[in-house]
């Protein structure tokens, strides 16, 4: 019986095991999943493609942009991109601090660094991103982001 | 053969529209005792009490606040608003938009305005926070805002 209970307990660790490195694989696959999509985010601003970045959030985002009030959905967040790249943002670098997973819904704690012509730097910063799990893809579903430097007086 | 499966097919409807009432009902929970944090939260700022504040987050919280660097765990997140508070905001208002639950985490997508004497408002913004269950209470987790206005030139 102590043998079997013991075999029961064996079979179940293993079980438990499987189960928790699935889970943490499932964690670790989306933490690349979104850096890659960042990556996807930096190249688009490289480029200067609003409608690029627009395109990396869910249809039912919403950006809350410092300075400036909701954009809910693609129309209103692609303006909100093109109002920063028009500002003479020419590269940001998103860097993931975090990446905490439930289901199809993630959130990420970031900072970013927004440059301008010749490297110079704009901002600097940090981010939360509710993502979602739309059509097979992780995409930006809740955009919040400010600066750290003290405001102009 | 028909009229068991149908039979089966009723009572696992029954028992899917059972969970589903649990999960609505556990969200809706979620919301109320957030929105009652957030009550406290409000409190806090009339009364001026950097240190009540800092006791609605968790041990391991990080604030992110505009015009400022991370503050992680409680020391420095009652720093963060003594300063606000020292800058004379004298009350918070707090709207919640958005409640979205994943077991013991969730996060909220709200709206400030930041009142000062006399109740005239200094900041108007919005907010996303991460929540979490810690000790039987939501606490707030992660915490970051912006103000919507546009900056000063």
């Amino acid at each position: 019986m102590r043998r079997i209970s013991g075999a029961v307990r064996l079979v179940g660790g293993v079980a438990l095991a499987v189960l928790a490195g699935t889970a943490l694989a499932a964690a670790q696959d989306a933490r690349a999943a979104i850096e890659a999509v960042n990556k996807e985010f930096m190249a688009a601003v490289i480029r200067g493609d609003a409608a690029g970045l627009a395109a990396l959030y869910t249809t039912t985002a919403q950006a809350l942009p410092q300075g400036g009030d909701f954009a809910k959905g693609p129309a209103a967040i692609r303006a909100v991109m093109q109002g920063a790249l028009d500002a003479g943002i020419k590269q940001l670098v998103l860097t993931t601090l975090e990446v905490e997973t439930h289901g199809d819904t993630a959130h990420e704690v970031g900072a970013f660094t927004a440059k301008g012509k010749d490297g110079a730097v704009l901002d600097q910063g940090k981010y939360v991103v509710v993502w979602k799990k739309e059509g097979g893809r992780w995409k930006l579903h809740r955009d919040i982001w400010n600066s750290s430097q003290p405001p102009k007086q």
